[in-house]
């Protein structure tokens, strides 16, 4: 049975034209004028580009004997809901554990994903096990990306040695790493002194972390994946002193990549200030939202092509979650949502007022990623034999975003009364229709695994 | 008649694929496996890439009451020859000409092209009957750029005033100008000095304009051109201090583009102190060869993304013509060659080093300059419906350049001695196979006019 | 007749320490600790700092038949009441007027004035006569540098081949040469643009004239004077995009200064959107004000040490004077006062905040500028042999600044409520006290001519 | 007895001027025209400046069970021979080590020096015992300044957290740390590497540390610093990468100061290609010599005020020495003499090629140093009551430096055959000439510790 969408105009990272799209079998299988098939979307008035791929989101992520309230199944409903059609999840093997281990427990978790989804593997801790089965995570899990944190000290974070030796790792694998970036030393030590003298609310989270220390760590991971010959993936990227890091290193030819998340695109720290301790403690995440100076670092980053994707770090967690730390902000969960909101804000506050062309709304929020994570064109791309992962954009349709109506399983949104105009018409998942307007059609367990070849030719 | 080209890799600027391409009517009609044909070309061992375009030539350019030596004719015959099927020329109106008068001219000389062209109209003088043509040019005439000198005081210069009326009329009619980035008065008073010293060889021009000069004056357009509201097209940026100002001004979020010469990514300012006259003089053009430090930065930029295309200047002078200026660095003709070589040596210098992936060497030659210039993806391109101008590169072919074989009418090569390894095998424009390997198969006239819109979408 | 300053501390650019200092003949004549001496100033817990200099400031400035309203004898009244022993002035030659007649009339202007004086000379129009008397000038006049205006289009502004040719006048007389700089050309343009489109209010101003304007007139005098081998002073720097010319140049081993001024190190450009038409006007001055980062820029600069002096282009006009721009922004002339309120105003926001040390205080204030423009240690030291040009520094006295107290003629401050702690207890001019606490001592005519030879040894 | 240096022109970091100098008692007590005294110094002709001092030296250095072959009697005759007049050296505690009981030892090897010395602390390790002793050694040692170092994994390095913590601690006690930053972490790995793969000669030194390596420690350190809230001193600046960091944080305000060696400054990388093992291993060091294009940027950093004083790291180690590394290059001992030859290669380099004015030489040399550290001006001034260190200085003496008439004990030059021009005439140590021409009159144990106090006013 074979879909056509009809009368839209196609819009790619490069490419803006009108054309019907067939899709057959879960795939494009033509792209042209005047197409005819068993079932017709109408695509008038619209905007036919490649569904938004999130590279950086935790669903039903452990923590502290619970787990991020958003899982696969509700996550990536979340997801189609606002026009992405796949994640990029973190598996994240416990201190000690096998990463094989580790890797099947997030493929129980995925069973019910609405949408396809791969995942970075994480390098928690180091040893001889670790470094041999980083192969076979590469050669026979379709997993290419490796996320090591610089900070998060005594739990997730790994020292500069044992970074050192994962970068060489990837470069012998072809695989590429990705690094939180903030100074994990510095973050525990000013934690513990801003404790000490009695700043436990949500705001000391932000001071304990500024951007002189994420733009260090950023720094120091460059040089290390510089002195070990990959590129690297920073993800995150909150602020001007990190993007500094990024711009400079690629200005002498490597290969970096920063990955803005949406919520440091438009949210500013002035939310830590406010009175309501779950207000603030809703927008607890690593690193914290920065001034609006910052904002437009990452705005021109994205414009000038020094920073190249955007993405949520979508990792959500209930008021009462938030409340574990009530008293002491380093027990407040870390994350904030966003999954189902990337794509309309961006196209609100990025297209919308002018800083980013329709083309590179798609390069940032798909294109790019799935050439940097080594999956284009199979995703992130219309073209013919492509997977049929297509957002319908309606850029008339508007809303007003409050958690009263949102996919997202948790009871606030961090945009909560932001406006936005540009929304999907259709969501298409492998040629399944998962949303029209504001109708979820979601299928769980509908998503698939995607693998990803080593040695990226981007 | 059909033709398929068979057995190729197709490397596009963000695709690389096992794929045959299937050609009707000087469009590629299908791309995929298995495709057959009337006539099969055999690409095997070979990529299969967008034919190579020279945004920035000057063919039959009248000079001194003489004209450049390669005219349309033996100049595009060069080009192909080297894998570039397009040229954009700049048609040059006399100071007080009007700009369709001149454009007759370039016209008529383009007739006997046999790949296709597109012309720059220059900016050279200012006045009301300047302003008013300029839309024409534009809604009529198919040229959706303008070249304005900052340098050769007294005759294509124009003043900032001059400059900043035209970016704004640009900016009216959608139009991007283009700058020629030297200070002319520093040029013109550092140039009579040096005479005036006695300074009259060829390495006296160098000297008449160090970076410095080439850098101020970029950066004056780029402001000049943020105030108006245009975009902006910088030709051969050839040092650190200009690429500087350019990325420096697309991090403010400004759209700045930067085109590096093969001719300044390869040679340095050591030539013109060769104690042979003619050796140094061949190699005279504006702005000048540069040192080491400059070229690390080019090459930096092309893999950064603040600079953009890569392009030849190619303005041909016989060795007789440069000889005009004996004894007075000033009357040598400006301009070196480069068309046929330009694609052989960036692959060369650059994929062969491992500085620049394929998809970029085909971003820089020839898909970037599609979409800057707004003729994307009807040139520059690898897909259904594009014009078939496309070369098949074959990796392993290699020669020694030398101007004994040369296709350009000139009797030097500013590369003479450069061993070089990647040439087409076959070169077609619009489908016609105009080169296989050493034999030139060339069609006077076949070239035609390229018209491009304004309000490039990039 | 002997005095002794008693019981303070001195600092001076380099050192702090405890010690008397005694005054015979004007001059410094014994440092040192127990002194005697027949007049006693009692310092006790006041820093014995070198008197401030302003190196910019315009007396009795000739305008639209009128004049600034502060002449020698008001402005350097002001001057002494806020610390300041030293002013230099600028010598305005009408277009066509030799230097010498022009310098003839501030000669006649400057003999009431109470405390010293210099001048800058302006060049204003370019031809033999002046190329000759900048000889005369340099040689026997005492002037060693030249003042040349990028901006104020149709009246002082010259353009790029005459401050080439100045630049390298400059350079063959070993004098230095200053810029006023912004783009004449964008200026002149924009302020045509906003008066068509109806924009006649002060806020245009700001409008006329953006930051990039600034910057791109300093980058091309700085390019200018290091072809022409000349270091080169920047009046006014007020912006981030000037200071990063200055800080690239001086990287560079360019020999580049500036000049912040104290308006634009403490109010922004929210100035310019009060209601109140006059509020607005008196403020407008060229460059105009600048937000909140460029003023951090501007002190990180003086912290850093790439930008070197702090003035206040003192050029005061009144609320009448003001209103000639009513209905036309371009005819409010350009100025503001401040002469009176840099010292204390720079204290209470640099020392006083921390961002400065007190030697820093008197480094940009005073010593640093006798240096540059060549009258150190004459002026600017506490040292044996030096002018007797002291302020005795109360840092505790504290005040309110208000237009119904301050000492200049004019009837605003644009520091009108400010409250600063850090005042005069005693001003000396070549050992005279002109000021003690709030009570005036100041003799007319007092003041002498600072003559200052070229090649400065900086 | 009175000494009276006559005829010479006086130089300071800010002021050139013609005076004899009395001396009485070790200190300076006249400055001035036609002094008499006891005994005439003849300084015609030549230049009065404060006597070098060396920030960083290792004299008699502890290294595998051996010593840096000079000590502090040969050493400070090195020193004073070539117009140096003070040294600081670092006491370096053995892990575990009381700090107390280290300097001690310090105490005790510094008996012989010929000229005054001051002592920094370094930190190797870290605990309460540390913690506590901080104090004593800054309250009651007179050390003001703590070194720490980033790199030698294994015996000194310490790792973020005792960084940290210790830079919080300095903040606490008004001291000042210093940083040798290079990554240790990746210098091991890679010394490793390289051993492993048969790079075992003392060019594979170099490889083991490229300039990234130590642009990313000195970026870190200075962040951390920023962090706790202290100045931070960056010894041997050897490269562009740290330079960059160190000028990106003082433009944000931050107090760091940048040490260049006169061997970066002068020699480079192309040392350890000489195919002479002996050659190259004495050439070793950390960070290694670079390329020229870093030497243009430490000299620009001294022109600009970005880079702050010059030093000569002196740990002189005797060919017999570094052959221990012969067959692996991690065991020759690191560093390189130069102790002698700072000023008048500095002078030659520096003053001689139009870089630096006398001025400037006197700051980077001497006045510069004492302030940072805190004895200014007992140390460093030319001031009536600053100590009578002093060199006159004859700008037209000249020789070529050879290992055979050097005063340091070692049997090599690293400056072997480089010809220098400008050489004291006289060097005094608080008015005792110890060098009068090429005539040592050194006198052992004269030399006194300077004690120096926290809370640096700079
Ligand atoms: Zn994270
Ligand atoms: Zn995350
Ligand atoms: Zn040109
Ligand atoms: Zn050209
Ligand atoms: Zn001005
Ligand atoms: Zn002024
Ligand atoms: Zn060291
Ligand atoms: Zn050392």
């Amino acid at each position: 049975m074979s879909k056509v969408i009809k009368g839209g105009t196609v819009v790619t990272a490069d490419l803006t034209y009108e054309a019907d799209v067939k899709i057959e079998g879960g795939v494009i299988t033509e792209i042209g004028p005047d197409l005819s098939g068993d079932e017709i979307l109408d695509a008038s008035g619209c905007y036919v580009m490649p569904g938004g791929i999130d590279p950086h989101v935790h669903l039903e992520m452990p923590f502290m004997g619970t787990y991020s309230a958003d899982d696969f199944a509700s996550g990536t409903r979340a997801a189609v809901s606002g026009g992405t059609t796949m994640v990029v999840d973190f598996c994240l093997p416990d201190p000690g554990q096998s990463l094989m281990d580790a890797l099947m427990r997030w493929d129980n978790k995925s069973t019910l994903a609405t949408c396809d989804y791969s995942f970075h593997m994480a390098i928690t801790w180091w040893g001889e096990q670790v470094f041999n089965e980083m192969e076979t995570v590469v050669r026979e899990k379709g997993i290419n990306t490796f996320k090591h944190f610089l900070a998060y000290k005594g739990s997730l974070m790994v020292n500069d040695d044992e970074l050192f030796a994962s970068f060489q790792r990837c470069a012998e694998l072809g695989a590429m790493p990705l690094v939180h970036a903030e100074n994990g030393d510095v973050v525990a030590s000013m934690s513990a002194k801003l404790l000490e003298e009695g700043n436990v609310g949500p705001e000391a989270h932000a001071y304990s972390r500024p951007p002189e220390v994420e733009g260090e760590a950023t720094n120091r991971a460059i040089m290390l994946a510089d002195m070990a010959g990959v590129p690297l993936y920073v993800v995150h990227t909150s602020c001007e002193q990190s993007h500094e890091a990024i711009r400079r290193a690629r200005q002498k030819g490597m290969r970096v990549y920063g990955e803005p998340l949406i919520q440091h695109l438009t949210l500013d720290e002035s939310e830590y200030f406010d009175k309501d301790w779950d207000h603030a403690a809703r927008r607890v995440m690593s690193p914290p939202f920065r001034n609006k100076m910052h904002q437009d670092s990452l705005w021109a980053g994205l414009q000038a092509g020094s920073l190249s994707c955007v993405a949520t770090d979508h990792c959500a967690f209930t008021t009462d979650q938030k409340r574990y730390g009530v008293g002491d902000f380093t027990k407040i969960p870390n994350g904030t949502g966003g999954l189902e909101d990337r794509l309309p804000m961006l196209w609100t506050y990025g297209v919308g007022t002018g800083r980013l062309t329709m083309n590179e709304f798609v390069a940032v929020t798909s294109t790019n990623i799935a050439k940097i994570l080594n999956m284009y064109p199979k995703k992130g791309a219309i073209l013919v034999g492509a997977d049929a992962d297509i957002v319908v954009w309606d850029p008339k349709r508007s809303k007003t975003i409050t958690a009263a109506n949102q996919v997202s399983t948790i009871d606030y949104s961090v945009f909560e009364g932001k406006e936005v105009t540009g929304l999907p018409r259709f969501t298409l998942s492998r040629g399944k229709v998962m949303v029209e307007e504001s109708t979820l059609k979601t299928e769980e367990g509908h998503g698939e695994f995607v693998a990803r070849q080593p040695y990226t030719a981007v």
